[in-house]
């Protein structure tokens, strides 16, 4: 009743069960797989200036993981997700947004609750554009832990398809809490960074940048930095990185959809270089945003 | 529209946000981080002729897996969470039931989705007693698979905390239907045997009842077997036990809140014993029914 009024949510507009509603009143059955087992997935996408940034590449991602997770009562197919996307911005009304595509497993039919009986769901929902850190973090960096809660490994959950079963990132988080930190990256068995609750991690260490090969998402931003590294002449690869390799880093940064290229400027509350986001990573963050106005790489959103 | 009505919540009576509700009306916010990290817990507790058994029990459990998820603003104490889980029952009108108890994070009031802004959510509902395998299964036995997809590890996720992030056991059932079986015992890293969607996993071998010692949920049905071993004058312990010590069983068992004790007859398609419930799971399952006639051990549904 006294509850403060959630901000999250509050301006979002969804799509759920064949209708437009807004996001704050968007509620999934808790007879769902999709929360009774955290069986679904999901996919992220930003507009910027009224445009989609590689959708097509979201929406490559997002059927590849309704086919690994088999999802196949969904209903829409990928033109019919791709213009649900466009109804939720349209309906939104902004030019920089951020719109999530979820599939969840359903209900079953069955009181055994045999997956194979369920039909599936599709939800997704658009709100204004944000990143996962404040925007003075995105301008001066911000402080990450290296969690000792480990990484959900590749063999029980495969980190290609895009999950909420996260409660490693739960525990990693309140750990960041704990020693006044917002963000943490995870490792693995093996003591090899993986990566933090809806980010890849890049560290730059003697000219060359690296970030995880294995355990983590296919990120979409990763690739484009990747991508980026060509056109800055740097060596830019996937590779294992351990925790101290991370720490000696002369750069590090997070990528996400949701905020691009992020810089870190302390892990365990020690500086990363001088503690203020470095060149490569400041140049990084010029070519990603630049790369938004290239019409080979983003779409505009119909009826915006 | 044509989907085929599910059976499964049809007929339960739920709680949420201070009400009581049809569980075929309970929905949550796709805001909660119960949803989109999974970041929640849950306790089930069965109620048999009227009468709750080992309720303090669940409520235990229940209370520490709040405490250590650091569930602090739940805004129903112990008292409050055992008054509504008779309110479901008695709504429901049923002598035999199943109660679940979920706490989720609730909804960021931020959009950084800082988990500390979140006010925490009780969920609770009362369904008919249904087990976790059919009727014909519980009498003659259900066949299992030794599944590739391995358990989320502790060190990842606590599993001593009931959570719904459960993407290893949805993995691992799409192994069972495709080998002809509905249930999957999943190993961990070192090849050891732990545990499967809902039930804790028993093997007698050389007259010695064991259960898996770690990387399981401290089950409470698993508890009773063990202190009816006494009675059976075996001895019923934890310990490791690999893949192989499992095959080599001369019987085997499930144990679960849904269920009680639930005989395996094969496992990866060749027979448990003789392939059919052998005699110290038959009457282990007689003591275990014999023991909800304890009133130590059960509690009368207040308003049924």
């Amino acid at each position: 009743m006294n509850d403060p009024q959630p901000l999250y949510g509050a301006e979002g507009v969804g799509f759920m069960d064949g209708e437009y509603a807004p996001l704050a009143s968007l509620r999934i059955p808790v007879t769902d797989m999709g929360f009774q087992l955290a069986d679904m997935c999901y996919d992220a996408v930003h507009v910027w200036k009224g445009r989609f940034f590689r959708l097509d590449d979201h929406l490559d991602r997002f059927l590849a993981s309704l086919d690994k997770r088999r999802y196949e009562t969904l209903g829409h197919d990928r033109d019919a997700i791709a213009e649900i996307c466009h109804g939720c911005v349209a309906r939104l009304g902004l030019a920089d947004a951020f719109v999530m595509l979820i599939a969840t497993r359903g209900t079953p039919v069955t009181e055994k609750k045999d997956l194979r009986t369920c039909p599936n769901r599709l939800i997704a929902w658009a709100t204004p554009y944000h990143a996962i850190v404040s925007d003075e973090e995105l301008e001066q960096g911000c402080d990450i832990i290296v969690a000792d809660t480990i990484r959900i490994p590749s063999g029980a959950v495969d980190p290609t398809v895009k999950n909420f079963g996260r409660l490693d990132f739960v525990g990693a988080l309140f750990e960041a809490y704990e020693r006044n930190a917002d963000y943490a990256v995870l490792l693995d068995a093996d003591g090899c960074i993986t990566e933090g609750r809806g980010w890849n991690i890049f560290a730059l260490r003697g000219g060359r940048l690296l970030s995880p090969e294995s355990g983590v998402l296919e990120g979409i931003t990763r690739k484009t930095v990747l991508e980026l590294c060509a056109e800055l002449n740097i060596e830019g690869r996937l590779a294992r990185i351990t925790a101290e390799e991370l720490r000696g880093a002369d750069e590090v940064f997070l990528s996400s959809t949701a905020g691009g290229v992020i810089p870190v400027k302390s892990i365990d509350g020690k500086a990363v270089g001088d503690g203020a986001p470095g060149p490569v990573t400041q140049r990084l963050t010029e070519l990603y945003w630049k790369l938004h106005e290239d019409p080979e790489l983003s779409t505009p959103v119909n009826g915006l």
